[in-house]
């Protein structure tokens, strides 16, 4: 490792690389909790994409792994260097290279900040629609490798459908570039797609061209409040099959509503079974005429509903929507997060199957997430010290997979399949899916260099 | 071949295997022009995904190309024959499986022709949006393996953004099933989107989950007719840049119009440089809006302009867009169509450049195209058996692509690359991105049984 790491030094200025072990000891977690963690022998920070290159030659010459990373905001254990090595972070790769408003894009290093580039939109009417919710941390790399979603979701889409080109380093060194500006190209494979969600298994993304859309003229927030859960699932389904399309529809439990207010003191409604959380947006007209076909359809449901009236309204709802995860975070030492979704039709019935499994397993799980989309965010607070609870857990995370596949679900709607999730692959996309994904990593990665112990089994497991 | 040609018999219903000459001659082209023809050795007519499995494994045993194939409309070679063996069409795999209403999506065989399952969306107010020109006969699994676009591209994107889930069956005989019902779903590498636009070369469709999108409450069709080509390119960029982004932005260069009105008489302006075609769609307030902001902008780019009053009028025009292609077959033996595409802002320019080359070349080449896409056709009329005329008609094609990747364009903006543009693909994606391709083919599909000779050149060359 020595020898590596003096190759490295020879290929980036002095500073990008960092070898000290109390340094070195931040990159060896991420946001996920539960997991094995291991501390790397460096790490470094590329600037340009030829540096790039030499330090893939570099890993490539001696089977050394590199983990790409950009902020570590990922949910799946996707940037934790599992087998020691090299982790390469992006954050000096954080240029906006080109803002095409006349063509709706943008071309971006992959360590630029999304709300870094949305705020750089402002001024042109314009956004860059993915919106996870640590957006003013992740990097538009590190949501590109993992196919991030959020709050957007279920009107915008998620980053794939944002993504037009990028350009890629191999595991051989070589740098392709595929897709680029025009709205329709169907040259090639559709390697952008193969890329994007491909957790940093198949190339390191070092240049992103971006789409652009205009940001909506108006919006309007609103907060329904439900005493049944189930009303709360049902006016979701009712929205979405009466032909609005909110740009957000959140939902909240009751458990994750008590622990909210306490942690942020917006004013939700302690007692309600559940609340939704709803913003329409367009021109002026539409956002008028769908937010009352909104509120109809709660009340319909047996729900209250509030419109925001002021900015400051609005911007408090949303400040509660942020909170969740915090929230819940700070309740107990360990919060795992899990990101079952369902066909939107489904959404009652899974949610009733995580109030069972709670029961069941005697866990504390709130529950909150994107009920439009059919992505919850069923959030176990645990703690990791617990053996017993633990186990307890772990059945309990069995089961929320077990349910959502079930009911014709995913194992992941947007936080990805990293070492979390590798174990259910198959019960999703069988013996035959999994050793088509090795297929395909062991034709791009042979020997297994890129973010080793992701998404696809290592060589021979 | 004949052992291949038994086998095969033992796996279909009788009349389900084509081996009589004069009718496999029908499956020895498709609707490319200027292509080298093959004809089959046999035509088979699966009906279930066992039968294609059963099919597949006959054809790895024996090493026998298969060639999948709907209704045979591509535009870039991407069902001929090329090595002889096996055309498997999938006419008889045309079940409307499920309408998932309340999830706003269908399960469908790949044999479906697109509008007969709009027309099944009709009573639920529902709309499978890609629109190619063929769609009344082209099929869900040939316009997803192709990836194709249309009319509607603008506004409502291509194939690939309404393929949610695909089950396939590999060259090794397996069958995967990847994506599903749930609008998020980032579990595994997206398999779905590497089938989408592989024109065939890495699996065979045998099932596909299509997302469906409510359909516009209301619409507005217009012609805009321009003195000067560059005025309606201009007026193109304007609209988009301007934040209107119509369903349909079509555009005619004279030759084209002058073509269609003669062949249709639909009172287009023979003596307009250039027309463009426009519809706004969604609720009546959007529409009236967005129609406005058109018409201003058509007219501040000198144009003048004429809303369709009626249906009459609005179907009399898209009747005249959807004749340009039979227009200007119908005026010359050959007809050689391209498909090169550039970045929105410019559209103008590669305007400029086609007129050139046709200049140039002494070549009758009519233009037209989905503007707002940057995606054009420019279609040389010749005659296949002028030798002379065909080499100034390859050497004005191969001047077509450089000028739109000069341009940051694309070889393929919709009809994919097939035989007619694989010399093309080092010229877009380099010698890196072809090797990448080839990868990932030989990884799929070592022995090249799938549509070889498509795409990915073939091995060893």
């Amino acid at each position: 490792m020595e020898k590596v790491i003096s190759e490295l030094k020879k290929i980036l200025p002095p500073g990008n690389v960092i070898t000290e072990k109390e340094e070195l000891v931040s990159y060896s977690y991420d946001a996920t909790a539960d997991m094995p963690s291991q501390v790397p022998d460096a790490v470094v920070m590329p600037e340009t994409t030829e540096q790039v290159q030499a330090i893939v030659k570099v890993a490539k010459e001696s089977k050394t792994p590199i983990y790409t990373r950009g902020a570590g905001t990922n949910l799946s254990g996707g940037t934790i260097p599992t087998k020691k090595g090299i982790v390469l972070l992006t954050v000096k790769m954080n240029n906006i290279e080109e803002l095409d408003v006349k063509n709706l894009n943008a071309v971006v290093q992959p360590g630029v900040i999304i709300q870094d580039l949305n705020d750089r939109l402002v001024e042109h009417g314009l956004m860059f629609p993915p919106d996870p919710g640590t957006v003013k941390t992740a990097t538009m790399g590190g949501a590109t490798a993992e196919c991030s979603g959020g709050l957007r979701g279920l009107k915008y889409g998620v980053m794939k459908h944002y993504i037009m080109g990028l350009e890629v380093v191999l595991a051989n060194g070589e740098v392709v570039f595929f897709g680029g500006k025009t709205v329709k190209n169907v040259t090639a494979y559709d390697m952008v797609k193969l890329f994007v969600g491909s957790e940093g298994t198949l190339g390191i993304i070092t240049k992103i061209v971006a789409k652009l859309i205009p940001a909506p003229e108006d919006k309007k927030s609103m907060l329904a409040t439900f005493d049944k859960l189930e009303d709360a699932g049902n006016a979701v389904v009712d929205i979405v099959a009466n032909k609005v399309t909110p740009a957000t529809l959140e939902i909240m439990d009751n458990a994750t509503i008590k622990t909210v207010e306490n942690y942020a003191k917006v004013g939700l409604p302690t007692d309600a079974d559940a609340i939704l959380l709803i913003e329409v947006d367009g021109i002026s007209e539409v956002v008028a005429k769908d937010a009352n076909v909104v509120v109809d359809l709660v009340k319909k449901n047996n729900g209250t509903i509030k419109v925001a009236e002021t900015d400051e309204e609005r911007d408090g709802l949303w400040a509660a929507r942020r909170a969740a995860l915090p929230a819940l975070a700070q309740m107990s030492p360990t919060t795992v997060l899990e990101d079952a979704t369902v066909p939107r039709s489904e959404l009652t019935k899974m949610l009733i199957e995580l109030q069972r499994i709670a029961k069941d397993y005697n866990l504390n799980i709130g529950t909150f997430g994107h009920a439009g989309d059919g992505n919850l965010h069923p959030t176990i607070l645990c703690d990791e010290r617990n053996e017993e609870e633990m186990k307890r857990v772990h059945k309990a995370v069995d089961e929320i997979f077990a349910a959502a596949l079930k009911l014709g679900g995913t194992l992941s709607g947007e936080h990805g399949i990293g070492m979390a999730k590798m174990k259910y692959l198959k019960d999703e996309i069988g013996e035959s899916g999994v050793a088509l994904l090795k297929t395909v990593k062991e034709a791009l990665d042979p020997d297994y260099i890129l973010n080793p112990g992701k998404m696809v089994p290592l060589k021979g497991e």
